[in-house]
């Protein structure tokens, strides 16, 4: 944790520097210059000037105040985080960035921003406030955080490329790379600036270890329609076997220094050359160096790498069959564990532990997919709960605990939560913990016909949890990399997300319901979009799950259950039995079986 | 029925008017000059010239040829009413008469429509066609067929306005015109030409008899908004009662012959008026007259009284639960009509006359607000079926019978659709009901929160008939006038429908099942959007059934449902016989009890 003094001399070290160059703010964002969803701690910002760790938000720090803008997660850790530095943090859905400045435009005449940690369609939404209100958006040339924060930082991360060998990736390079280039020409585009790592590496088949949770290299790449590839990467980093199979894949990669991008583009845009670029995740200094030289040389487009990862590949999808069982081995291992162990000193911490450990003594195991999430009772309340060893609950007594944790395997990405008893559980739990499942049961049983969206199954799982008013405060589900991010797009199960879903496409289906300051309740799965195999009910889509672990059957009214759902709870448990029992010890065995039995259904 | 010999010589006389006048072909549409779905006996003139009957499609006579374009309802209906007249039918899906003139540019130069019968949208997107391909469209100043149409031409419906009470409107014309002109302002319309009769029937209070089936008089009106008010009309169709509640109601109206339309909106368009209309339902005529003075007087906008007339205030809604009873004391009648009568030479059109009959004898009946549809067997899988002398069959044996009808009434709209057993039901008939059933259940009960739209809901509706291979081509919902058109907007329960379902929209809620050749089944209730009245599960809203008729049991699977469909179907029968009961004879209630029983639920 940061100490608080050295907080408020860091933001008085910006402070001087706004001063000094004549500006009245600078915003500073929780993201790094590749946008995503997980920042190296050499490029943590936005912790190390305010202390507030969390995934999302960002400062606007003003002569001699600054504000933090959060969502609703992350408040009150944010406000704990922040304690006597006289941030002031804002709910950002209640005054967005935007919405302060434009409430305060006396004060504000001139916002400095860092121009490779924002979008470029964040960018011309500020100019476009900025213009109609006379008010100037600085792009700076050096991030000030940078010039005051010297010691003590980390260096970038600069792992080693690894192939990602074609038994898990299933398509080679070279092929991915010529479907990628038709795409290009349908769009009319000379070349695509590629700037999310996660895009580079499946388009590569390439992984490396920059961050913690998601085996990528940061890197960026322009791709061109004649299938030559530049990668902006230290030299360094790539090896001769990497270099060798580049050679052999016939991929024509040229290796420039990461900072050779500017000037790179610069020589592209100069050319004449239509560059094809997302909006939403290229920094807008990359954009810059195109739109100064001639506006009709860009095309905006969604990154069309992102539809074409997300539809997995024969091998992905038996690849995460793999890893889910390899998964559902480690969790079944951890389940038995509690409910075992004779540990009289249990705790959120030691859970956390166990799960993490169990996971990754499987083969094959790369790294925990995110930071596991063990809450108990009212910690299990907090949607994005992180256990510290400040917050850990002993785990004592008749509550819930709710475990939601999940690994990358050379084979797949896992992504799974577990609520289960500890102690009795109350009528009221086991009533809550039912129609959350009857909300799960709903999305996994759907059957729709092609052409339905996220949009419309977020309602059709929410359905259950309305009727008895009932509610979670997420989405319903989120894509799923094959061994890269555990969140990807572009597809979700969430109001308002209407893209297609395809068969292939990975989503989780995690409905919930969480009682403040009692307990929390998730139940996740992952699942693959499929063909409906029925001759009888032509072209219809449905879901295969494919986490294995056991439900807990202890929580479930079944009153409250239809026959439909108790079917498919029994055949759900009882395929975690018959897949994972064999990787399991006599005893582990033997509990398993207890816990998947499943429920007679007496007849009208 | 229309002779197939004086088709042919009507087509004959068109292709002859083409040739004089130089023109490759001519576009006739089913609908009349106010777009709406019915049309008077005298302005049919797709019939007259085709003799295809159906309520969708239009005609292209072409110099030696005629090519008549219908949806998938109405191939089949096409095909007989046209044999032997040498019109070509074809499927608008597959080959619409836009592909039709592309796929024949060699041979068409120039087409020619009757400006009155086709909305802006519609003559924009042609005349967006005729850019691309190098063909004139040419708007005519009379209709082809209006010149030769003159013997045996009824004419044009005159009926009296008359006052629609606030007792049944519930809010005075003068509230309505004011809140009207409040929406013009916001869109900084000076005026609004309002080209739908039935708008300007709900905007003023009126009603009339100009239509079989919507109590409505064919009329347009541009309202000002200073809250003056042009009404398009013959005089001698205004009586004194009239002029006197438009005087006591403070309406200032100026009352033009309709002929003077287009010579007033010239007048407006000259003084800078901006002038807002609805480009999809505004004849392009009136349109035009605008466009040609300043193409920037003109706001295209949805009309702005659809959603207005659309959210039901409390004495429609209360209107319409009166008329639900009526209509339901005529259904239950005809129901125990049919289980009870000796009659050995049943057919769909001695049923379909027997509850229409039932329906007139209610207190305040207007007349059907569409043709009842009565098909038994097979007929029933026909979607639009009407029954005529020629297909009318004999009802016995074993099958399902269909009927879909509804009620004007003073206090409201009606349309409902029961499907009842005759003889003994196969068991896969009742697994069809039912499936179909547990549709319907799915909707009628769902609870959802302010930002559903019908898009989402259409999925929930439809998830148990897709888990058991079953669907409909057709709608799940549509928004019901009060005491107006049976089908009206702007909401729908359909997928692809965007419009945000608000407390008091009322709409229909029907979803079947259609075996070709064997049967079908529809089970169809309105229903209105109701805020949830329950302080747990804020701000939510539900669906309140008002259609009160006995859904049969005797078609159930009871084993099929759940609990809560089993308590959902209890509860609906028991509301029927406790709301209708007391307005039967002591059989027919006798009867009602008997079916109207509720299932003893098994405990597990």
């Amino acid at each position: 944790m940061i100490n608080n003094m050295d907080v408020i001399k860091r933001i008085k070290s910006i402070q001087r520097f706004l001063e000094t160059n004549n500006l009245d703010g600078f915003i500073q964002p929780r993201s790094d210059s590749y946008l995503g969803e997980y920042v190296p701690l050499s490029d943590s910002r936005l912790e190390w000037i305010s202390g507030f760790s969390g995934s999302a938000g960002e400062i606007l720090i003003l002569r001699n105040t600054a504000i933090l803008f959060v969502d609703s997660r992350y408040t009150i850790q944010a406000v704990n985080e922040t304690i006597n530095t006289d941030i002031k943090v804002v709910l950002s859905s209640e005054e967005s960035l935007t919405d302060y400045i434009e409430n305060n435009l006396k004060k504000l005449k001139n916002i400095a921003f860092d121009p490779w940690l924002h979008s470029l369609s964040k960018i011309k939404f500020l100019l476009n406030v900025g213009k109609k209100n006379n008010l100037i958006f600085t792009s700076l040339k050096q991030n000030p955080i940078d010039l005051i924060w010297v010691s003590n930082r980390e260096d970038a991360p600069k792992t080693e490329i690894k192939k990602h060998i074609k038994k898990y990736s299933g398509i080679s390079a070279s092929i991915k790379i010529k479907k990628l280039c038709l795409i290009l020409k349908s769009f009319n585009a000379d070349s695509y600036i590629i700037s999310q790592p996660d895009a580079i590496a499946w388009l590569l088949n390439i992984r490396g270890a920059d961050l913690k949770h998601t085996p990528i290299i940061l890197t960026r790449a322009i791709i061109f329609k004649n299938q030559k590839l530049f990668l902006f990467i230290d030299k360094s980093r790539i090896n001769s076997e990497i270099s060798n199979y580049f050679i052999k894949e016939c991929i024509d990669v040229k290796i420039y220094p990461e900072n050779k991008l500017l000037e790179v583009i610069n020589k592209i845009a100069k050319n004449k050359n239509k560059i094809l670029i997302d909006p939403n995740t290229t920094s807008y200094v990359l954009a810059h160096e195109i739109l100064k030289k001639d506006n009709n040389n860009i095309i905006e487009q969604n990154c069309p790498i992102e539809l074409m990862k997300a539809i997995k590949n024969k091998t992905e999808i038996e690849g995460s069959v793999i890893a889910h069982k390899k998964d559902g081995v480690a969790l079944s291992k951890f389940l038995y564990w509690i409910y075992n162990s004779k540990n009289t000193r249990n705790s959120e911490i030691l859970f956390s532990n166990k799960i993490d450990q169990l996971r990754s003594q499987q083969k094959n195991f790369i790294c925990t997919s995110f930071e596991t999430i063990s809450g108990y009772g009212s910690n299990g309340a907090i949607v994005h709960y992180r256990v510290t060893n400040q917050t850990s609950k002993r785990i004592k007594g008749n509550s819930l605990y709710l475990c939601d944790s999940g690994g990358q395997y050379l084979e797949g990405t896992t992504d799974v939560t577990r609520t289960i008893a500890i102690g009795k559980p109350s009528i009221q739990m086991k009533k809550h913990f039912t129609i959350v499942l009857k909300a799960h049961i709903a999305l996994a049983s759907a059957i729709f016909p092609y052409g339905t969206t996220g949009n419309e199954l977020d309602l059709l799982t929410r359905s259950p949890l309305w009727k008895n008013a009932m509610n979670y405060g997420h989405g319903t589900g989120h894509g799923v990399g094959s061994c890269l991010s555990v969140h990807e797009g572009p597809h979700r199960i969430s109001k308002g997300s209407f893209i297609i879903l395809e068969p292939g496409m990975v989503t989780s289906n995690e409905p919930g319901f969480y009682l403040e300051n009692k307990y929390g309740i998730r139940i996740e799965n992952l699942m693959v979009v499929t063909k409906l195999n029925d001759k009888k009910n032509n072209n219809m889509l449905c879901f295969k799950t494919l986490t294995l672990a056991p439900i807990d059957i202890n929580l479930i009214n079944y009153t409250l259950l239809s026959g439909e759902e108790i079917r498919w709870i029994n055949n759900y448990n009882s395929s975690v039995y018959n897949n994972i029992s064999i990787n399991l010890e006599i005893n582990e065995k033997k509990w398993l079986k207890k816990v998947c039995k499943p429920f007679i259904i007496s007849t009208h």
